[in-house]
Formats: C-alpha cells, sequence, structure tokens
C-alpha cells in the first residue's frame, strides 16, 4: 500500500538546467530551471518551464532564443547562485566569475564553464499555469572536448551533471553505469 | 573553444518514467519514457512524450488518463523490458510479473513495484514532431512508506532513482547529496 503525498510536482531526477538569454540592453542571464527535459527527437527540442515574473521570460520571447547549459558538480556553487537572484537585480556572469559567449546560431549566450550546452530557437510557448513552457529546438550541442568519448559522444560521468531533488532541494551527482538500455531487460523475454 | 556534435536530443540526466495505461480491452500496460520532466509546479503538472505509433499514445488520449512511477534500481531489467516490447503483443504486466494496480483517481494503472508515482489526468496533447507531449495534471502522488522521510517527502537514494544518459544509452544510480539549493549559491553573493 503507498501513501498519499497530495498533488505536489515531484520527480526524480529533475535536470539543472542553466537557461542563458540576453535582456533587453543586451546583458547575458543565466537562470536555474528544473522544471524541463527533453520533448522530442525530431525535430530534437527541450523544454524548459518558467513562471512569467522571471527575466528570463520576457528575454526568451523578445529574442525569440535561449541556451541550455548542462549544470555539474565543479560549478555547483555558481549553478545555484544563478538561481538564487535575478537577472534585473545583478549581471549574474560577472558575480559568478562566469564567462558569457554569443552563440553564433541563435540569439542568446552561454556560460563557457558549463561542458555541455544546447543552442535553441523558441518554437513554442505553452500556457499551463503559474509556470509556461518554452519548446525550443535545438539547432546544436556543444560539449567541451575533454568530456567527449572517441565516438564523438559526451560521456556523462566526465560531464558529472548535477541532479536536483525537488522533494528535499537537493543536488546530486551522478553514480556510475548500472546497465544498458535495450539489453538489461533482455532476460525477462517471456 | 566547445566541439559541435549537431542538432541531437542531449540532456543529462534524463528521468526514466514507467508510463501506466489501460488499453481499448482494459489490459493494464506500461511503457518506458526519457523524454519527460515537470513543467508546471501549480497546477503541478508532469510532462511526457511519445511517439503516434506508440500504444500508450491511444490509450492515453482514449482515457484521457496515465500514472509516472519511478523507475528504481532494483527493479532496472522490468524498466529496461517495458521498453524493448509492445503492449500490442505482450501483457508486460505478466510477462515482467509486475502487479498493475488500479487508480482510484484516474483512468490508469501503476506497477507497485516502483516506489514513487504521480496519477495524472491529461491536460494538453502539443503537437511538436516525431514526437507529441502529453501534459497531465497531476492529482496526487504516491509513495511505499520505507521511502518516506519523518517530514512526509520521499528520500531520494531510498527511491534510488534511475537516471538514463541518452548519450550512450545507459542507467546510472543517483549519488549522495553533495549540496543544498538556494544554499550552497550563498558564498558568491556579490
Amino acid at each position: 500500500m503507498k501513501q498519499s503525498l497530495g498533488a505536489k510536482p515531484l520527480m526524480f531526477p529533475t535536470p539543472v538546467l542553466m537557461v542563458g538569454t540576453y535582456d533587453e540592453t543586451g546583458k547575458p542571464n543565466l537562470m536555474n530551471a528544473a522544471w524541463g527535459g527533453i520533448c522530442c527527437s525530431q525535430p530534437p527540442c527541450v523544454a524548459v518551464s518558467l513562471r512569467a515574473a522571471r527575466h528570463t521570460y520576457g528575454n526568451i520571447v523578445a529574442r525569440n532564443a535561449f541556451t541550455v547549459g548542462i549544470a555539474c558538480e565543479s560549478r555547483m556553487a555558481e549553478a545555484d547562485f544563478v538561481g538564487m537572484v535575478s537577472g534585473r537585480d545583478v549581471d549574474k556572469f560577472a558575480v559568478a566569475g562566469l564567462t558569457a559567449v554569443r552563440s553564433e546560431l541563435v540569439d542568446a549566450p552561454y556560460a563557457a564553464e558549463f561542458p555541455v550546452v544546447l543552442e535553441c530557437r523558441l518554437l513554442q510557448v505553452v500556457e499551463i499555469g503559474v509556470h509556461d513552457q518554452f519548446i525550443g529546438e535545438i539547432l546544436d550541442v556543444k560539449a567541451d572536448r575533454d568530456v567527449l568519448e572517441p565516438d564523438g559522444l559526451p560521456d556523462i560521468l566526465r560531464i558529472s551533471p548535477l541532479a536536483y531533488d525537488p522533494a528535499h532541494k537537493g543536488y546530486h551527482g551522478i553514480g556510475p553505469l548500472l546497465g544498458k538500455a535495450f539489453s538489461v531487460g533482455k532476460g525477462i523475454q517471456g
């Protein structure tokens, strides 16, 4: 018998996404979002949900663009910091010592210090409730060379992405490989 | 300098979601989805993306309901199995030895063996590309008592959720707490 916890936004794990935008003055901004995920394989798309009050919300609407960086263990403090203050009040890149890089594909910046970034063109805004969801087409994924495997794809353990626990507001790391998909289930074939 | 990997659906980590539905005959079905996440806090909502060809797609549309279980380390083989076969061909609950529990809130089942489940009423279907996105309002979260903390919320380490690496199709565990959100960033206040 399971116990009822009520209607709550819980999922395990959620990602720690660094959403990069330019504001109306051209100042780069970065926010921390856990409400998001991949939402389509072709075209490759990512969804990120934001409250309308967020500085980033207006920035995305104005420029039709954003980036999504993958927060990592070595930059946990910076990732948390950009979720604690507003870009209306603070130049978060400057205060956190992060390097803003202008995307060559979309009108948005990203922080060089996070190992993987998705460059996104806004496709749709889906109104839901206190959060609206921004669906962006991923025009390119860029990664630091030192996280890449010989096959050209990133190694999740070298990225060392943060995972967020929305129940107790904690950042966790990712453990070692436990099994391969489309493989460990083969033993169950009836 | 980051290296371009091309337009790909990559994110780190993604969740391993067990989407529960009834089909037109009333047979319970479960599928494995990594394209999803929380998309709104109020009303609490979860988004899961599915290809139109999936058995689960028609099931959700017909019943306006689904559940989302959180796959865990101890049930990795079962979680992988339900992603390898179609409910059109196989009674996945029976073959995997999973126990279908009928939700009392929505017209969908869940597997008792996964420690946390979200019971969802379909709110919106968002057409994107090869995947459409199903947004469900979370009417309740249910959890096994042995994963709950004294505060009534689940302990992510007792859930031991799987994290999926879409680059190399691997299942990983979640590591220990590295830091608390809205806290570890305080040292950076400018």
